[in-house]
């Protein structure tokens, strides 16, 4: 019998449940092999695999163009279409990625902390793999690949979901994916993909607690608050950022304005892109015109308070009047919303209290103005005088990354591999009891 | 309109639910101020607590005797009286333990990471508190200024639900606790108890998402399993205990039966307690005797597979035949399951099969099996030929501990400060843009 699978719903199927339950054991049954394998097995592996995808880039980008086909007939946006191409330049581009993270530091077995005993009982608190991820994903395959190698040199192993458009293109990459783990002496169900159960799949992931360690949707935020309240796995949530800019008083604004643009248009549908602008009350009426007009020129539609839209207006920049949802919504388009403040402390509360903690900035040359800025905002990422946009893995220097987590418990902001293990105790005695 | 409050379940009242969500917001508030303090400044908070605690002593004594006395009334059991009992000594005792909180080192602001990008950006990953604790534990009057001492220290705020017995213990002491809290300058909402609305408080915190950022249960496992289950607050799993005692064919019997007695015996009903006996076959024809009988001495009631009960009865030792429930049942008790297996990776099996992920230990002196065991075995604590009761923060060095992690996420293991605390990422930049 099959479940229903109409506008974003899933009933549970409980044969498919079953099915992605099994997954997950024989996933965590493989992982623990893999967790055995020292790194250079790991690096072996994932360099074999890099060779692999080079090889197989035809046949990938092959199974590619037919989704591509799909997806336009289907008419689904530009956008969405640029993030489903996976061309053969594309695939090298992945393949790459993969060795990069061959070459990076293995988290596995550093010791984060240690001590030894009075009594000479000698204890390491040491890294080792988490177990099983899923990952619930739209359809861009370089995910697949990028989640892949992080949770291979990770040492652990992943269920995918991706986003349906993709479904051929990953059927694709994950088989050479999976037939180079065979070789190589691992087991395939490492790197497994539900999608033949289509969103079904997913919400069996998310029901597969005991199955799967830990779920991590990346994807829009209707995608991400979908998982984070259905799931009975443990979720890390990522990615959602109503980004904000603050201009204290004393800004250079030859550092804010490009920062200011850069953070706002210089990729737009990316999380780390900035969504609104906050002005001190002080500065507004010389920063704002200068700041509307450059955002106009790059095409930004401006929403803003009272107080931002006559001085806006006046300079002769057309803006509309932001209504209270827009303090709230990460718009992923060439759209800013603008707020005056009386003070930072007011920008500080209102930041607080809309933002999604994923990143703010603040632009300014007050020593102390920074200090307080940086303490009291409680996002994942806090710039000062830098733009949103470097709140990245690649850029923080993690190689891949598997998503910006905008939670507090467990990691926050980029997550590379480190942030996929969890640690272990172990103690080394010569017959040590408690006294 | 009040709420059912019978047999452990608790219909949600919605007065109460937005009073507690209340408490959590106004807890919330404060604890932004609690976050810009100093360590000078909490130790002198965490001081005068202790000093207030000493100075009431005598009143918070006169509390606890009431509620002994109607704990007595109620016939509850001689160990839970005793971790009811809060008298002068103890009182003292806690005190003591909160000026050592004040002298541990504080985790708030130190720098986790950092690293300077090419283009001159200064990235800094900085410990800060997490925000609101959620703790519901029994009626243990100590974990309330433990638990209070370690959330001022580390920064954040925490709502407190005690058991009912400790009701009158705990008011008497938050009232000293929350006076100090004032005198100091800091909000007494930092440290709340929702005890006034009875088990009607505890499911409210588990509704509280976005009020309440983390809950911590602590206590036995059932009401560790009725958090887990149907709270929305993210939960860091504790306690549980199904600790298992390898004794490998090379074990020391000089070291194996005195660590064995103390993992069983030094005390009974904690968490870090062996309840699993596993012997390899080759030895335990020779092991078994001697440790039945030791056992057996020490009052520890036996339960075993076909062939330790076997080995055991010949021995003119009494045991009983385990039942397949027992291998999961942390027993809390002088009581204790065997199992004979026939190699070290069927030890392996079984442990991960049926072990709640707390502690395990192996006994050996081959450097080999040691290796392979403490790296199989997916537990928070693994000791190889030292006793399980040292899994505990004090044990550690962490002083006060606010649980045992048995989780893989955020923390695992002993948590202390450091992982009451996530981190931020501040990036110190002069104008950088991304290219």
């Amino acid at each position: 019998m099959a479940g229903k699978d109409q506008r974003g719903s899933a009933v549970l199927d409980q044969d498919v449940f079953d099915r992605v339950c099994a997954m997950g054991d024989a996933a965590s049954r493989s992982q623990r092999a893999l967790a055995l394998a020292n790194t250079e097995q790991k690096n072996a592996l994932l360099n074999a695999i890099a060779d692999e995808l080079e090889a197989g880039s035809h046949a990938i980008a092959e199974a590619n163009a037919l989704d591509m086909d799909a997806a336009k007939q289907a008419g689904i946006s530009t956008g969405r279409l640029d993030r489903l191409l996976f061309d053969e330049k594309r695939i090298k581009a992945a393949a790459e990625g993969v060795r990069r993270v061959a070459g990076l530091p293995d988290p596995v077995g550093q010791i984060v902390r240690g001590l030894t005993l009075p009594n000479g009982l000698r204890l390491n608190e040491t890294r080792v793999p988490i177990g099983v991820f899923g990952m619930i994903y739209e359809a861009r395959p370089n995910v697949t690949v990028d989640v892949a190698s992080l949770s291979l040199k990770s040492g652990n192993a992943v269920l995918l979901r991706g986003g349906h458009e993709a479904q051929r293109t990953n059927e694709a990459t994950l088989s050479f994916i999976c037939r180079t783990l065979q070789e190589e002496g691992f087991d395939a169900s490492l790197i497994a993909s539900v999608d033949r159960y289509g969103r079904m799949g997913a919400t069996a992931m998310m029901e597969a607690s005991g199955h799967i360690d830990v779920l991590v949707p990346r994807g829009g935020a209707n995608l991400i608050q979908t998982v984070v309240r259905n799931s009975k796995v443990p979720v890390i949530e990522t990615g959602a950022g109503n980004v904000h800019i603050y201009i204290d008083k004393t800004a250079d604004f030859a550092k804010a304005i490009p920062i200011l643009l850069n953070a706002k248009t210089q990729r737009v549908g990316v999380c780390n892109a900035a969504e609104k602008l906050v002005v001190h009350r002080e500065i507004a009426e010389e920063f704002l015109p200068i700041a509307a007009k450059a955002l106009d020129e790059a095409g930004v539609e401006l929403l803003a308070d009272d107080e931002a839209y006559g001085i806006i207006e006046d300079s002769g920049v057309n803006a509309q009047h932001a209504s209270s949802e827009d303090w709230n919504i990460e718009y992923l388009a060439l759209r800013m919303a603008v707020k005056v403040v009386e003070s930072m402390d007011q920008a500080i509360e209102h930041i607080n209290a809309h933002s999604t903690g994923h990143t703010e900035c603040i632009v300014s040359e007050d020593y102390s103005a920074i200090e307080r800025f940086t303490q009291c905002v409680d996002s994942a990422v806090v710039m000062a005088n830098a733009s949103s946009r470097f709140t990245d893995g690649g850029m923080f220097g993690f190689g891949a990354e598997l998503g910006i987590s905008t939670q507090k418990l467990h990691a926050r902001g980029p997550m590379g591999l480190s942030e996929m293990t969890t640690t272990k105790w172990i103690g080394y005695g010569t017959g040590q009891v408690r006294q």
